[in-house]
């Protein structure tokens, strides 16, 4: 790491800046996902927000657990168990300099992973196959910090 | 980007970290307010916690959930779900050089719209107060995004 | 913060990159942690996730909650909510220009008192040992972001 502030005009950072955005956007997503299931199946947490879809039916039914709007949400809680480790990661690592190509792969292994891993589990797809990309985007992640801690320890 | 190194020494940046500190810490202090909220309801998640208010009375008991510790619970969620990704896209919008008063516009809005989110939930206030907040705080992190994808896009 | 770019080729830099990677690495353990504890305890979330240990068994009663498996989950939702916070305050600390022997205190102690959290959340030890050590990493990053403000305060 003996030229970080050259890393930062690379285009190693630009492919960073890239491919976090789009992850983090998925990622995002979920959010209104949620509430379109929670609105199309009446399942709400809070009192109050029953009165977004009407003000008549009986409001106390609306506070219930729906299996759809769950799936999405443990969806949503994976990305942040796993996104934001990668792009904390792999901001230090895009620092450590590496190969430019090197780096791309990291990078589009982790959001095609994924990217793959949303569509598998909201679906869903038959196991074993988000649990394979739950694991690529792991090992992923593993890599870029394993390549972090050899040029920067410092304990 | 291309002089980021220049944008990590000017006012963008430490407005940037200026604001992401305040909402970061208004994150954190929800994990407080949850705690506050379990020993005054004595209301627990795990059975040794319960020694922290008693050691007399039917400590099993006091293993539940309650409805106020989990609204707190689900505003922190929302927390983490909202103002990690603009922490991580309101920096790499910082190093894309925009005009100071846009980007104070962006952090104040982001920042603005989250305090009175967490002030909606808690009360609560009645709906779309809270809906409003959250779709505003995500716009703006959207529209940092946008410019950084419209800047840096390397794929 | 008048010299940023100097502080991102500096030892505190090397230092947090090390400390931060370690504790998200930490964080990351939680999930294959969670498996392990889903597989061996036959506790699934999902409805899919059962066949990855039978075909044979009732699936059904294999979608339950499990509480060791709840006991995990609990304590990666609490790195969640207080590993990032101090990664991103972290870094905008090391910008701040800080004495390296006051830096690698902050981040010795903050990763020191996560790795007992760990211990005490799972094993679990009795309490205030779990609850002492999150107040040591609240203080901790709450110690550094009051750094952040008073340097580069820009509202």
């Amino acid at each position: 790491m003996a030229e970080l502030t050259h890393m930062i005009d690379s285009e190693v950072f630009l492919a960073f800046s890239t491919y976090a955005t789009i992850v983090v956007l998925k990622m995002m997503l979920m959010s209104p996902m949620t509430g379109y299931f929670r609105l199309t199946r009446k399942a709400f947490a809070n009192q109050e927000d029953t009165s977004l879809v009407s003000s008549t039916e009986d409001k106390k039914k609306m506070v219930r657990v729906d299996p759809d709007v769950e799936r999405v949400r443990r969806c949503h809680q994976n990305d942040l168990e796993n996104i934001i480790p990668f792009v904390v990661i792999g901001l230090l690592y895009t620092l450590t300099g590496p190969d430019l190509s090197t780096a791309l792969l990291h990078f589009r292994v982790f959001v095609g992973s994924r990217l793959f891993h949303t569509v598998a589990y909201v679906l869903p797809l038959r196991q074993p196959s988000r649990a394979v990309a739950f694991l690529i985007g792991l090992v992923t992640t593993s890599s870029m910090a394993y390549r972090v801690l050899i040029t920067a320890l410092y304990l």
